[in-house]
């Protein structure tokens, strides 16, 4: 008989923001391939007897390479296994889910896709930065940092104004920001990094967009971590102030 | 003594799509201010104990106001109660969540904030259409469609390009699409609407910037329903060829 592929969602990191379908999804499963994206803790205790296999990079060694993922991934549903990718965040948002599925599909195999928390939304929130707020955004862009962007997109994010959120691209904050005040983006406008979201680490640096780059090197922030840019960025200074604050602010654009 | 408030992102519906932190925030609550837009089912078992408070829409009736749901939100907390403020989706997308977050810093009470799923990435998701995808899009745009667009907000997205997707947008459709195609969009860029996401009742309309408006109104397609432009529409077609699916296509840009 012939298994199934879930491709699921783990959200930005912990067992709390797994979805009920999730935790079901991956109790269900004879075989999890997992990645260090994919922090949901002690994995063998949600999927209990599943086969666990790690297709994510580690110290010293080069990830999986995608066409083997899904060559694994596609085998063992192929051989009567249900079997769950687990996803850091959302399959759908830079996570190559839509190849899975593709793959899956290709294979004649039954496939669902569990969304997750995306951390383009979550890790802002865990700061008190809303991706909208009235009066204030109505639209939200969520954009791979991982290449510079280029003058025309960056023209294209200064006009349509709202929120940006850039993920994976810490080490291209000094051009993203460039970028967008070469754009046209006033110098003040509120940025911010969201350092370890959702883990006791986690911190905020707070700044603009002249600022934020030295602000975050100074403070010695990096991967994983989301920037925010927008007007709602002042937001924060709300969250700060919650009686159940543990974070402590060093001044109005500092570290908090 | 003092009590605190949660707000806790109820996701597109259903209590497969509630995160554990959420369903366990529910349990502990003492009172849950709900409205129409947060459908996780039976919300008296997943909250034994609590009142339950419906602060939206029905028939005939008028929603609650902003300020008296904070009011109402603060005063309960206040007096010493565990007051879960439900919101369907994500709290900050589209939800008041900064501003309910606001309201209780600035009545001293502790607040914390349950990140949930997004109808924005999930819905299309849950058509097969992923926001980003390898090579058709790494940067995707999310937008109240609850007012019609502006000329230059509509030359900025069609500048940016990537996956726009469009929420309580239904009724705008027609000065929406008109709107992106008039600031430069091909009309043949693919377009959908995925009607009624997460429930038995779900179904996709797929068609192009052009002639979605007319399948849409051919369909009968109305909210809750999310609108989606961009190349990814296409990767439906993949997900409507999987084993297991249950849609029927009418055609390569019909009902599906």
């Amino acid at each position: 008989t012939r298994g199934r592929v879930a491709l699921v969602g783990a959200g930005p990191g912990g067992v709390d923001l797994l979805t009920v379908a999730a935790v079901r999804a991956l109790s269900d499963a004879d075989v999890v391939l997992t990645d260090r994206l994919a922090e949901v803790g002690d994995l063998g205790a949600l999927a209990p007897g599943a086969e666990i296999i790690d297709v994510g990079k580690r110290a010293g060694h080069h990830a999986v390479p995608q066409s083997e993922i899904e060559r694994i991934m596609v085998q063992r549903a192929l051989s009567g296994l249900t079997v769950v990718r687990l996803k850091g965040g959302d399959p759908y948002v830079f996570g190559r889910g839509g190849e899975e599925v593709a793959a899956a599909v290709a294979a004649g195999l039954p496939v669902t896709v569990v969304p997750g928390i995306s951390s383009a939304v979550a890790v802002p929130g865990s700061a008190g930065i809303p991706v909208t707020h009235r009066e204030v955004s109505h639209v939200f862009t969520v954009v791979s940092g991982h290449v510079p962007l280029d003058p025309r997109r960056a023209e294209a994010l200064v006009h349509l104004g709202g929120t940006l959120v850039f993920l994976m691209g810490m080490h291209n904050l000094v051009p993203l920001t460039t970028a967008l005040v070469r754009a046209g983006l006033p110098e003040e406008t509120p940025a911010a990094v969201v350092e370890r979201g959702f883990t006791p680490d986690q911190r905020s640096i707070v700044g603009t967009a002249a600022t934020l780059p030295d602000l975050v090197a100074s403070a010695g922030a990096a991967s994983p971590s989301v920037i925010v840019v927008g007007e709602v960025v002042r937001q924060s200074e709300v969250w700060e102030r919650r009686s159940d604050s543990h974070g402590v602010r060093s001044g109005p654009v500092g570290v908090a």
